[in-house]
């Protein structure tokens, strides 16, 4: 830290994303990206002129690309907010919309939300998950407070029935309640559609993960007009060209071939029900998932050991150190082949610890 | 503004970004672009199998983007920072450097300065340009508060030299000076050397000009080890995975063909003494240049009935509306060719405003 870093940070811990390694071919299942390809439609979209044209800037606007969400959404495109990844809006929103009455989300959930409360010296209120790892909705009804769920919830994958959102919504009109939709589309049951119904309600989805476009770095949210304006203030005030030109064409392209997607997404649940057979069968236990990811933990062996096993092996998965997760490992669920790789490994790792 | 969003910003004005209008073919002047495309290998490096490989995230680090500009501008990657775009690095800077002491910048230059200081609530000292529009150095020696400026500035391209830096930089041992170096490759002259020596200063730059990728959201930023820190606990706590994967790639295929752009910059520096001549001859006064834009001034009509005329005529340029500059229009240099149809078109709306 330097001397010049104003005081509101000293104490702020930044986060930490999962390894990214560029060394060793690893097989990666610990971020949580998609094993498969873009759309074939969004190979070809990258042309060279359309390269060429990259000496331009892109459209701070993004106009055609929320007039596509808005379409494959049925929402208006006033209703619509595209910014650089999901990261920027759950930060942008963190920002705008908690500063006076605070933020409440779950203790275990996506680690950055802590962050930004943090970043923005945002009073949390964090509730603690129930026993069996899920989210008792009752316990944010009328909170007072910012709600930041993700549905399905990260690392344990569970869900929220669309009645225990909308009560939490409802309950809640004073606040925006914010629904993380970025592995909804693995199983679980959107809310998009109560945009329409509700002002406070923000819901946040990304192309990372079902649109296999993690790294071209896309996100998007859904709100009433009056929220998507407060966005557009905060991206207008920071970085108002956020999102690259080619990005915003293959996002277009992406969202006129949902059948691809679809069709990989319902690969990934089989994968997700394969594996979890198949751990099962070797001593873990697993969560019930609606995500491309289970959160698991065998009997005998410890979270960690099992993480730095398979890392050692080949297999990167993602292991949480705080104490309540510290014997589960959250593993995204990728091809099938990759999945009998991890599942191989995992039985030669038990054998070798009961020696 | 929703009722939800913070009194923080109940008064922020956002940044105002030049048109980007995508329905009509204008010569489009408006926005310092380069009219030149990316260099060959910044094109060949975007092949289908890179395109397939955006299903995984990009590396948070930009590990060999940051190596390939160390080596470019000889200095270490822990010198080194990326970001999605230079309004990216300085949003940082405002947030992290300025919130105690404040921050100095002139009252005619970049418009997103006073944008950032009002978003976190900085005491800007905003000291006024002399009456030619330069910048008198001596006015932020030992000033007490961040020191931003952007050399060439902007919208008047005037330079300061790097003795009149120098001496900013070493009279202020305890603020950042940011020197914004958007515009050096035209004509100014770099301090990024300077990081060697002095522990405060933060020099930014962006691979929207010179070379020709504003669509492709590229910053960077050279400064001692430990702003560099701070940068990077600022970027892990707001959007970790900023840089596209494609972008990283095309950015370090840029720099290893810097002769292209050296060769396009020197076009530009030639087409500039071009178009200033030709104003002159018809009634323009022309503040010299050192970027990839003048800023010019006509002796009898308004610069705003310039501005919208040539807007009539298919020529986009920039207009300001604040008092101090309301009769100037900023115009990008572009290709000779795109040069003659400006002057064509203002020696048109000249006859015809004297009828």
């Amino acid at each position: 830290m330097s001397r010049f870093l104003s005081n509101l940070y000293s104490s702020l811990k930044e986060y930490v994303p999962g390894e990214q390694p560029q060394d060793k071919k690893y097989v990666k299942l610990n971020t949580n990206e998609s094993p498969f390809p873009p759309s074939p439609g969004v190979i070809e979209a990258v042309t060279d002129e359309k390269i060429e044209k990259l000496c331009l800037y892109c459209d701070p606007e993004s106009k055609l690309l929320k007039q596509k969400l808005a379409e494959n959404y049925s929402l208006e495109p006033k209703n619509v907010f595209v910014a650089n990844g999901s990261d920027d809006i759950l930060n942008f929103a963190f920002m705008a919309f908690a500063r006076e009455n605070g933020a409440a989300f779950p203790d275990i959930s996506y680690g950055f939300y802590p962050v930004f409360a943090d970043l923005y010296n945002v009073n949390a209120e964090i509730i603690p998950l129930e026993d069996d790892f899920s989210i008792d909705a009752e316990k944010y009804v009328d909170c007072g407070k910012m709600v930041v769920i993700a549905n399905p919830n990260a690392p344990t994958g569970k869900v929220l029935t669309r009645e225990e959102i909308e009560k939490i919504i409802a309950s809640n009109p004073g606040n925006v309640v914010l629904i993380d939709e970025a592995y909804v589309d693995f199983g679980g049951e959107s809310v998009v559609d109560l945009v329409k119904k509700y002002d406070n309600l923000l819901v946040v989805g990304t192309f990372s993960k079902s649109r296999s476009m993690a790294g071209a770095r896309l996100g998007f949210a859904f709100a009433n007009e009056e929220i998507i304006k407060d966005l557009e203030k905060i991206k207008y005030s920071t970085n108002p060209y956020n999102i690259n030109s080619l990005t915003q064409l293959m996002g277009i392209k992406a969202l006129e071939e949902q059948e691809y997607y679809d069709k990989n997404c319902k690969i990934i649940a089989e994968n997700r029900e394969f594996t979890v057979a198949e751990l099962q069968k070797i001593g873990f236990t697993v969560i019930p998932s609606k995500a491309n990811f289970i959160f698991a933990k065998h009997k005998n062996i410890s979270g960690e050991r099992i993480y730095l096993k398979l890392k050692d092996k080949g297999v990167l998965v993602r292991h949480f150190t705080s104490e309540r997760i510290k014997d589960h490992n959250r593993i995204t669920i990728g091809t099938k082949e990759q999945m009998e790789i991890l599942i191989e490994k995992l039985i030669e790792i038990i054998k070798e610890e009961e020696v």
